[in-house]
């Protein structure tokens, strides 16, 4: 048993976290693009990293030193140093130890970058940036700020967890992320601190246990950007671990996010929750529940707010799992518009699905009812917005 | 050797084919949508389905009724006959019936059908609208008509090849489809004619050889709709069959109805031809290539004339392919802005690779610079109008 409260702070919720962002220069107008996240004692790191064959310098950066505990990440938005090669390593190098000798007191600084693929980082920009950094400084809002790129808005969370023992804990956390995420490639990145004792063997586990049916529901496996990354900062200050309490606390800490990341999506204006059940197995429900938060048809559908059954039918037939037609039903929020077989979209379930989809939250729920596999994918509309933005964004 | 004329006449240019189109009402404002093909002598006819395990009632039908041989298709639009069960299959019955009834000469009537999903057939206003027929009329361009859904023009070939003998036959065709295809699902139809004497069991191998490299280069194997067919309808009435220049000519007239609906797509303005080449295999190759032209991000950015390569690049990294950054080449036309670890995109590079997407067609080639395998696949840009065709297509 355990209680699990919403607190302020984000990232500086735990003890002993300090962040900030600042701006260095790399956005324009002044906006913040350089953050850091510093913790006062060395804490156990852990990262889910991107599929994507072609992982960025600060990825191979993070592997190549085999980094297991840091008390200093640096983010910068608006340059992903993806696609830069040595040289793009090399410039990490050299930031990094930029900080040492600026900071003196810090250990295994890592770094992580998101934005533009294919641009060698502004370096000078970034160590001078750096410079004004006061790593005293408790500015959760600041750093959530800047690391946003599309994003509309930053986004945050944090929890503590009273255990019945009266013993409690603490965990934090920012992320970016407002693309379709998938198949759009938006990069997410995550940012978790936390004071739980977490054994260090644990949280790699623990982590992606919780990106499965979180920040992977919201992307189709493997096909991810250059950057995405889920890290996890423990500096064991609370000197608390109830692994139930943990699991619980991350769990929601990365469905919020992923939640928030969905509705951010670029120009989105729904936030659908796609329900498969009844598929041959868990994976094939996952695989059909993502299909349609994927299908430009069916997000299309969403965004002109038009109960077209046809093309969620048609779309979990062309996704390859098992199912037929005689079996499937499909129903919008809690109107049901085909039940194995039979057609019950007459003008009154029209007009009926229609409202469901007026709203800014609802979800479409698919039984294959072939036998008992189930997942759920979340998803946005596209409208002209995603267009605008991503026609533009680079330029 | 042979020579390949381009001639007029469409699916009536082969001797022996007749063809024409209405309006049934099933379209407003008078539009055509009902149309038929009809041979004077009973015809070999193979198909190319649908992947998608949701087939609609007119493949259920062509299928129950092992249909090898036919002399009438009927085609409607703005309904698709799809998840419409078994009544979906009555309805078609109780149509062709009529039409025997109507027309008496004809044998094994075959139909094939068009647009939404999951509504039932209008079949009063089929049968009333098929009793204007006259079989007599050779009308293709009214046909090609009746058969668009979202098309913005109708897409016909014909082509006379002659042997060095001084024989020679006649293919013709025509296509409906205007979606983005894939990842879009638009609904794909493609009706061939033919007077060459191809041996009846030589038509399916044909017909899948040529659409490796045409229908399913603009689209994802498996990921179509519910309705797509490409059906080949030959009547041996000239007496002539020549496999290698036969081959040619399928290919040709499958080929350029394939990039006619590319250069359709929904809203599109540039029609892109994605050229991997150095991959593992002709496979890996494939997967890469449609994986570009699939990409939301590359679509928007091909849509924005940006020539952004870190997304083409983060797309090959996505796809699953064998590749590395160190063997990586990428061209936009032919300027390189990427080699082999090295980026040449600066200032003059970005604006000679702006200048190439400026084009209404032009190539981008990636070399994965693995083995030797290789594929095209063909795609277009997508800007706001696609978003305005699927948000308000099916009201």
């Amino acid at each position: 048993m355990f209680t699990t409260l919403s607190i302020d702070g984000g990232i500086c919720a735990p003890d002993g976290f300090f962040a900030d962002g600042i701006s260095a220069g790399l956005k324009p107008d002044g906006q913040r693009d350089l953050a850091f996240i510093h913790s006062d004692t060395l804490c156990s790191v852990e990262a889910l990293f991107t599929e994507n064959r072609f992982q960025a310098a600060p990825i191979l950066h993070f592997k190549k030193e085999g980094i297991d505990t840091t008390d200093f990440v640096l983010i910068n938005s608006k340059n992903a140093n993806a696609m830069t090669g040595e040289a793009g390593i090399e410039d990490i190098y050299e930031i990094l130890e930029h900080a040492k000798s600026r900071f003196g007191n810090i250990s295994n600084p890592v770094m992580s970058s998101t934005g533009v693929i294919g641009v060698r980082l502004p370096k000078e920009k970034i160590m001078e940036g750096m410079d004004s950094f006061d790593l005293s400084r408790k500015s959760p809002d600041a750093a959530a700020k800047a690391i946003m790129t599309t994003d509309s808005y930053d986004k945050q969370v944090a929890f503590e967890v009273v255990l019945q023992s009266g013993d409690s804990f603490k965990i934090g956390a920012m992320a970016k992320g407002a693309g379709m995420i998938n198949p759009a490639l938006a990069t997410m990145l995550c940012f978790i601190t936390t004071d739980a004792a977490v054994p260090s063997d644990e949280m790699a586990p623990l982590l992606r246990e919780c990106a499965e049916t979180t920040f992977n529901a919201i992307s189709v496996d493997g096909d991810t950007s250059t950057n995405d990354t889920v890290m996890l900062l423990c500096n064991q200050k609370s000197g608390i671990y109830n692994r139930e309490a943990f699991l619980f606390a991350l769990q929601k800490v990365m469905h919020e996010l992923a939640l928030k990341i969905v509705a951010d999506g670029e120009g989105a204006s729904k936030c659908v929750a796609f329900r498969v059940t009844g598929a041959a197995n868990r994976k094939e429900a996952a695989a059909a529940a993502k299909a349609l938060s994927n299908s430009l048809l069916v997000k299309t559908a969403l965004y002109g707010e038009d109960p077209n059954w046809g093309r969620i039918a048609s779309t979990i037939g062309a996704s390859g799992v098992e199912c037929d037609p005689k079996t499937l039903t499909i129903t919008f929020g809690n109107v049901t518009v085909y039940r194995e077989g039979e057609i019950l979209f007459d003008a009154e379930t029209e007009a009926k699905a229609a409202e469901v989809m007026k709203k800014s939250s609802f979800s479409i729920h698919c039984d294959l009812g072939v036998a008992d596999g189930s997942f759920t994918a979340y998803g946005c509309d596209l409208g002209y917005e995603y267009v605008k933005i991503n026609a533009d964004y680079r330029t």
